[in-house]
């Protein structure tokens, strides 16, 4: 089955909202096996929906609206798919009973334009609403399929999980549906990682591979069709093998979560503790790891330290690191060692990392935008450094480099150096 | 002039991510003036997003495509249209330059696929790309204007604010353009601005009155169409100063800038200080300061302390607030003071902010999620605290937390307490 979104309203033509709609459906529909191959937005303007139908009858076998289904003038959806359809509109009974019922319990008086949201398209299933009045339509005509479902959220989300999952699975009859295996990698880039795995992806057939980037990590999505998780199982182990053996420096999760989820989960296993020196990402890093419920567990704190004064007061960084003619600077593979052992020390932590560098926009000590310092001190071992040279603007610098800061700690937390 | 926005990407069916991009580039649509009549979302298969443009062309003169112009064998978006309209493909030899060099400046080697990205439909005006490495095309053909976007928003919106507004300002001639002015608010939601305003909002004609909430501040645009800047300020001055009359309590700048912004430009103008002891908010605060370039002139640095060792030994609070029996505990105002007061003294800054509170999702110390204190040392006046009850999920409480110390800031810097 193909299926097209429809969503409709104004307000996302003119970006007051965002469609979140589509992403919800999108996913639903993908996890009961229905390829989304369009996307469409359209207004509160009845010609333009019909257009849109028709455009889409042609192209898909189920079209899912969201919106219009209100009370108000500009509700247009039923109306243009009856009109489209060739079919009358009938009230259904106990919408409208529920409906007159709640105004009478809010002691209001029954605005006659609610009577709208009662209304199905002529022969179509009525889908319940739990959480609004507007009364959802489902329909088959000729072997194509119709969801008419409110605009919002909180009305479509439940409407969708409930009678339209089940209607829809109805007309798919006992099919397969899409299972998958998400994989995320850090250190390293999208292009990187295709070029690790580019036999894979171009001779991808079933399972299909697809990676893709967010946030400072890539992700990949492995995914087949089958009859239950035992025989998507079964389907995905080969592909997931191959792809394990040749990522293992990257791969850190095996779910959707981002790196920082990993260092926590690790850290609380091994009943270890963190602490962090930042400069450059001021705090990023910081705030990344404390984003994690229960992070503070193994999060001890850190230390953002901005101006040199802060770097050796708090941190214990040499002055002769940081000032007077020929001193590395606070910019330097030094200070970045100094920075992660002074706070090591202070907070008596198992781990502190450490950042400096130069995010922009000007160049800072005659050190490029871009250069950034990482340091990793661990309570035994000799601590390391690594040097960066990034691209790109402030704020991808700091994240790049928050990322990276994280993928040295987790590469240490796995013995992978 | 008509526009139609295709957002390219198999992950935006999938429902893997949200179409931010369609909200941002509609609302920088109608800031020109320019009508969004569709918006459509297609997947990375060179056939049916022909088939898009073609639909689009019918209904549309403006097609602005985001996704699809990476270095990966699915980014076909240049491709397809190139096809459509039957042109070849060029080298554009300054974005090749660039990537060249920042391969070398990384140290890394040159991937072959990374080539791509410096193509352009033949004829294309090349759209810089300041945070990423595609560059952007816009193209005129026949009267139908195209313009292809990258997919990552961090990489889209500036390309889009900047030579591709400029692109599409010099296609639509000089004609009237639509006007605004931006305030944004602190310390208040957007329903209670908008009761201020109620009156202004319903008789609103010429100028328009939009309101809406982003990142936890409130924002307004007041907008008109005019020839040139001169009559739109003539046009706008009633409206706005009725405005700031009643608001001035919150409204902290009148340009698209976050309340960090303001800070450090007042800092920077009073030659004031500032450090933060954080606790619930995880650097949060440290995090947005430093975004702000320049931020390092009047921003010392900040202490993360999320464990009680580290805001007794860091931060000097007494472990008698800390615990034992009856003391007040981490989450209290006394400790937001001592907070507050400790970090200002070790670091001798003009401001120190203390943010202390339990952000979810479990209580602590039988402290309820959302109960959060804020501390304000500031040299030679008393230290201020304030008692929040937020509500939201964890990411919500900690950035309104956040926002709210930096507003409390903000009134002390301005005068208004």
């Amino acid at each position: 089955m193909r299926a097209e979104i429809i969503a409709v309203g104004t307000e996302l033509l003119l970006g007051q909202i965002v469609n979140t709609n589509a992403q919800y459906l999108s996913r639903g529909l993908a996890e009961l096996g229905i390829d989304v191959y369009y996307q469409t937005v359209v207004g509160d303007n009845k010609e333009r929906l019909i257009q849109a139908i028709d455009i889409a009858r042609e192209r898909a076998d189920l079209l899912v609206f969201t919106g219009g289904l209100g009370p108000t003038l500009d509700d247009l959806t039923r109306d243009a798919l009856a009109e489209y359809l060739g079919r009358g509109i009938e009230l259904h009974e106990p919408s409208m009973a529920k409906i007159v019922s709640m105004f009478s319990a809010r002691g209001g008086s029954f605005v006659e334009s609610n009577r709208k949201q009662a209304l199905l398209v002529e022969g179509a299933t009525p889908l319940r609403n739990d959480t609004g009045l507007a009364v959802g339509n489902a329909l088959n005509v000729d072997g194509t399929c119709y969801l008419l479902l409110p605009g919002p959220p909180r009305e479509m989300k439940p409407m969708f999980d409930n009678d339209a999952s089940a209607w829809l699975k109805e007309q798919l009859g006992p099919a397969k549906t899409l299972h998958s295996a998400m994989l995320k990698f850090a250190g390293i880039g999208e292009s990187g990682l295709e070029d690790l795995l580019i036999d894979l992806i171009r001779e991808q057939q079933d399972p299909t591979i697809a990676p893709y980037a967010k946030e400072g990590e890539v992700a990949i999505r492995v995914s087949t069709k089958a009859a239950d998780a035992e025989e998507a199982a079964r389907k995905l182990a080969g592909t997931l093998t191959e792809i394990r053996g040749r990522t293992s420096s990257y791969l850190f999760a095996e779910e959707d979560v981002p790196i920082e989820a990993t260092i926590v989960r690790t850290l609380t296993e091994q009943q270890r503790t963190l602490t962090l020196a930042e400069s450059c990402t001021g705090g990023m890093v910081s705030e990344l790891i404390t984003t994690i419920p229960g992070s503070a567990v193994v999060f001890l704190g850190g230390i953002v330290t901005y101006s040199n004064g802060m770097k050796m007061k708090q941190l214990g960084v040499p002055a002769e690191l940081l000032e007077g003619p020929g001193a590395p600077g606070a910019i330097s593979a030094e200070t970045a060692v100094a920075m992660a052992e002074g706070m090591r020390a202070s907070a008596d932590s198992d781990f502190a990392l450490s950042i400096t560098g130069n995010a922009g926009p000007a160049a800072a000590e005659d050190k490029p935008v871009g250069l950034v310092y990482i340091g990793l001190a661990e309570r035994g071992r000799e601590t390391r450094v690594e040097q960066l040279q990034l691209s790109g603007d402030r704020e991808g610098i700091r994240l790049r480099a928050a990322k990276r800061s994280l993928y040295l700690l987790w590469q240490s937390l796995t013995g992978r150096c």
